[in-house]
């Protein structure tokens, strides 16, 4: 396994945006989130996910060159359409938006319609949070996943992203609906390994834990099964209605890849509107010490909140370098550096 | 099993609230709800909650005669204080304000802080459909089960609920984040059954679909593993700051029963504020329909979306009369009607 340093990382990654037709400002901003997603651990969605972009662009699924416009202002309220520009600026533009509404009445909420793939959605949590404000949001997908009591797919794996601001780090929550993402399931079956719990259904209709027999009948599971299935369907609907978006099912008649025309819906509030910065860190911190006081299911075990394993990655990403697979590093490079 | 009409059970109940304390007005909107959950099919928060509420009204825990008080106007959202009135008036008061600010400006946001139980969350969901908005809702709790990785409890089982309205029958989610409730352990063990999926670990620090070894360990099973384990705190959290209220640590401490002085978070946005009547219509069919026709798990099997099984419930219980315990009706029926 080789290590890059985030600079390297995002210079490479940077220059291939560019060569894609990515103008220089935006090339920088893309390329930083996906230096970021992998510095923080989040290797599908950073490096690993370029030439799958780079593709898009090609094909014309993302335009390079689109803005965000205004489709409806409500006060606090405010829904854009993305034009099939790239998901994370888009996303990073609501957010933003989100934010400056919240700033100024306690709340916020931004929503995207025609956007494509946002890449990590716990990237805008961050930003939120970074930014000293309480950020919820999500997105809808094409169909990946099997609904509760289906074989074939019929829901997205919607990410929910919750993030709150908290000065030594802070607390993050970044689910997709589906128990494991496919790529798990694919490090998984090249490691010869077993998933730690079932995480979909074999050929028998039974669960099971062997990640190539999941991938095989596509029959992922939906986290908590039934619960996940219908949480699925809410996110879908609901950021289908707060944008005048596509759903699910529009996007998969439409084709135009993974997330693409999708719905996003970003949450700002404010928190210092409501209470004093005393009583949040008394809210914080009471909370991670009943997390960390409890007693561990297994010896020497330790709980952790959300988000604080993505921060000690993200630490040892930065002072050891980002781990890459040594095959789709040499391709984002190719795509960087041979014309 | 004994089947009850619906004004009998409401009459039965109101009558037992009214012994307890409570104003003719409140009564009356009290055992509607609870009557409701019962019809709906969630008992353990319908009539067989009834005794328990009056309890805590005897041990000082519930104020029959509190009413919410503003704590702050922020324009779309409104923090107020439930001054530990009973949860089931707070919940209705704070979501019927969060559809009114919703009314005008398409979004609302209603935060209850030191309020009580409100029993069952999906009626907050479905009360929202009812008048034509989506509305999302949830509660903290005191802690009744362990964070992912301890095996002592640590954080609420908080339930969180979704609705969209929809002519022909609301799509509401209302999942808590364990994967089963204890009622739901209760009834299987008394079956004499095991749990269709593990639902918490036993002795040995397994996983087990054994329903009394989980009612030992009380190691309930958050669903989807660390998933709703983060999910719980982040709902935690974010109730607690979106309200200036107790987090589920301090509801712990606070010790005044089952949701005794806990936060709350009502949403509620104008889907005719942003969509057309056909719109909305085409994204609900659209999804349905892709829900409908996936292919069933099992042969004969039916794919259900969220809500629809409550209404089947409903419709089956209002026809044949509302099944209830012998002895748990015979005690509300004490607790009305012997004085």
């Amino acid at each position: 396994m080789t290590r890059i340093t985030f600079e390297e990382m995002k210079a490479t990654i940077k220059q291939a945006f560019l060569n894609a037709g990515m103008p220089e400002g935006k090339a920088d901003i893309c390329a930083q989130i996906h230096t970021e997603s992998s510095r923080d651990g989040v290797y599908s969605h950073g490096l690993n996910r370029v030439e799958r972009f780079v593709d898009y662009i090609e094909k014309g699924w993302v335009d390079v060159n689109a803005e965000p416009t205004l489709d409806l202002n409500l006060g606090a309220m405010e829904i854009y359409n993305g034009n099939m520009g790239p998901g994370v600026l888009n996303a990073i533009f609501a957010m933003n938006r989100a934010t400056e509404i919240a700033k100024k009445n306690g709340l916020g909420l931004v929503s995207l319609n025609n956007t494509t793939h946002w890449m990590r959605g716990g990237a805008y949590g961050w930003q939120a949070a970074e930014k000293g404000f309480i950020g919820i949001c999500w997105t809808n997908t094409e169909s990946c996943m099997p609904a509760w009591g289906a074989k074939s797919g019929g829901i997205g794996n919607n990410p929910f992203i919750m993030a709150v601001p908290r000065k030594e780090g802070h607390i993050v929550l970044d689910m997709a609906m589906s128990q494991y993402s496919y790529g798990k399931l694919q490090v998984t079956r090249l490691k010869n390994e077993k998933l730690p719990f079932a995480g979909g259904f074999n050929q028998e209709g039974n669960l099971t834990d062997d990640p190539g027999e999941i991938e095989n009948t596509r029959r992922i599971l939906p986290m908590g099964y039934w619960k996940g299935s219908g949480f699925a369907v809410l996110l879908d609907i609901i950021s289908a209605l707060l944008s005048g978006g596509l759903t699910t099912a529009a996007i998969d008649r439409a084709g135009l890849g993974s997330c693409g025309s999708c719905c996003q819906v970003f949450i700002a509030i404010n928190p210092l509107k409501i209470n004093s910065q005393e009583f949040i860190e008394q809210v914080l911190n009471e909370t991670i010490q009943q997390l960390k006081t409890s007693v561990p299911a297994n010896e020497n075990g330790e709980i952790f909140y959300p988000g604080e394993q993505s921060l000690k990655k993200r630490r040892e990403n930065l002072e050891l370098g980002i781990p890459v697979d040594d095959g789709i590093w040499a391709k984002v490079k190719e795509l960087a550096y041979t014309n």
